[in-house]
């Protein structure tokens, strides 16, 4: 595409660099942008520089957070027995939408992946492995995405805890609620034949 | 979504703001943005600024321009005599990408939209009637979106050119070319037989 402006050139650019954000796209939220008025760019632009600036991380569970340790953390009306291992934020935001889980959370900032180019050094796993003594854990759940890497963060993990005489757990998988059997793929069900449980009616 | 820093929360609402970004979108963006560095926030958010501060429109087409005139009502390798009316900057992008048409342009900025408020007086159409005039022009190309203001738009137009003693073409309306007649919408099939052309082979 040639466009009738270096500004507009520039803007596209830049806006088609987030993540599944195409040059089209982009140059329709920046034309968006453009019939609004100054002020609207401007708290765009002052909100993406102050997150980046200001962010700070919570320095026990690294989790996201405004303060040195989070609201989570700092909470006397967690449960301080459990500690549960996730792969990032947003996994945080959506394990606390479920309103089932009451304990604490350790965020490991990404999934060990040699593809990517991650190792378990990348990862917050050592100050996992120095929380746990000072803290009151008697359960580690993990929390990963069941996926290759995601499976081979929580094998790491295991032989990592093994040491700690702690209970490790992991989140069930099978068959989604909703879901109908005969379009679920052979794996997750016959994970789900294996990992079955008692029936609670 | 309850965030854990308000800095997220700001910088979610203000990018969900955006056409066709929801509120887990947004966070997936300002995610990826809290990986990278600084300086990628900053070109981001200047971009933006930048743009909004600094565009200027052609003074004879309404487009989008770095200069008072742009570089296509600047041009003498251009047809002098063809001016092709559109909506907006991305209908002349689209149109520049053909490489089918040398002509100049004028833009109206949007069309007659009594539902959105938008009437004639809103749009660049005084100074089409005052351009016409001063030009060398001898064709009107409307190419205005098929839909009920794209037509409305249209109709107001030819009724306000009417006096100037020009030819007033329309863009071809059919078959999408690699479309097949049987899913084809019955309207579109049933200009495209009424605007039927002689066979060209």
């Amino acid at each position: 595409m040639v466009f009738p402006s270096k500004l507009i050139e520039e803007a596209v650019a830049e806006v088609s660099k987030l993540p599944g954000i195409g040059k089209k796209t982009a140059l329709r939220l920046v034309l968006h942008l453009l019939k609004q008025p100054l002020e609207n760019s401007a708290a765009l632009a002052d909100a993406l520089v102050n997150l980046r600036t200001n962010i700070t991380y919570c320095k026990i569970c690294h989790n996201i957070s405004d303060s040195t340790t989070c609201s989570i953390c700092l909470s006397n009306r967690r449960d301080r027995t459990l500690i549960c291992v996730v792969e990032d934020m947003p996994d945080v935001l959506a394990i606390e939408n479920t309103a089932q889980y009451s304990g604490l959370y350790h965020v490991l900032g990404g999934v060990i992946s040699p593809v990517g180019g991650i190792g378990p050094s990348e990862l917050k796993i050592e100050s996992l492995l120095k929380r746990i003594p000072e803290s009151e854990v008697v359960e580690i759940i993990l929390a990963l995405s069941p996926t290759m890497e995601g499976d081979t963060t929580a094998f790491y993990l295991t032989r990592k805890l093994k040491d700690f005489n702690l209970k490790i757990s992991t989140i069930a998988r099978g068959v989604p609620i909703g879901g109908e059997l005969e379009y679920t793929d052979e794996i997750t069900l016959g994970r789900s034949i294996v990992g079955r449980t008692n029936y609670q009616a």
